[in-house]
C-alpha cells in the first residue's frame, strides 16, 4: 500500500470522474462503455494473478473509474447505493460482522 | 438518484466491507472472490438493460463490495489508487476535462 491521501468520497471521485469524462460517455453510450469497463476487468485479473502492488492499484483504480462514469450515465448516486445497500449491515444476515453460510452469498 | 446521505469515503467504505467480510474473504481466495465479482458485473448488466433505478443502484453496489472485497484480499488502498491515478487529472491526457481522442481510451 501506498501512503493514503486525504478522505476521497464517493461524492468526490464521481464528481471527478464526471467532470473528466461526462460528455464522452453520455456519447458512447452505457453499451459501449461497458466494453471498457470489461476490458479494465481482464486487465484486473491479469495483475491480480502476476502483477506487483502498483499495477495491481492502478488497475483497481480503473475499474472504479469505468463504474463510476457508467454510474454517471445511468444517473446512479454511488454513495447513497452504497448507503442502502450496505449502510445497515451485511445485506444477507444484517450483522455488521458477516455470518452468513459459508457456501452462501457472499 | 435517492437522497444522498452524509459523506462517505473509500476509506471507511473499504473498512466496513473488511470489518464485515474480511475473514471470509481471506480464506476464499482472490481467484473464488472474483468469481463472485463477475457474477455481480453480469447481474449489473443485466439491470442496465431492463431493471429499475433501484435495481441499478443495488447492483453498482454490489459490484463495489465485491471489489473491495478483493482488494482487502490483494492489500490496496483504494483511496490511494485513485488519488495516484486519477488525482491529478485524466490519465491519458493529463486534463481535468478530457482531451483525449474520442477513439481512443477513454
Amino acid at each position: 500500500m501506498t501512503e493514503s491521501p486525504p478522505p476521497l468520497s464517493f461524492n468526490d471521485f464521481q464528481r471527478l470522474i464526471r467532470e473528466m469524462y461526462f460528455e464522452k460517455d453520455l456519447a458512447r453510450g452505457i453499451d459501449g462503455t461497458f466494453m471498457w469497463l470489461m476490458e479494465e476487468v481482464g486487465e484486473l485479473a491479469a495483475v491480480l494473478r502476476e502483477g506487483t502492488p502498483a499495477e495491481q492499484a492502478a488497475e483497481f483504480a480503473d475499474v472504479l473509474a469505468w463504474l463510476t462514469t457508467i454510474a454517471n450515465v445511468a444517473g446512479v448516486d454511488l454513495a447513497a447505493a452504497l448507503h442502502e445497500k450496505y449502510g445497515a449491515g451485511c445485506p444477507g444476515c444484517g450483522q455488521l460482522v458477516c455470518t452468513c453460510d459459508d457456501a452462501g452469498k457472499p
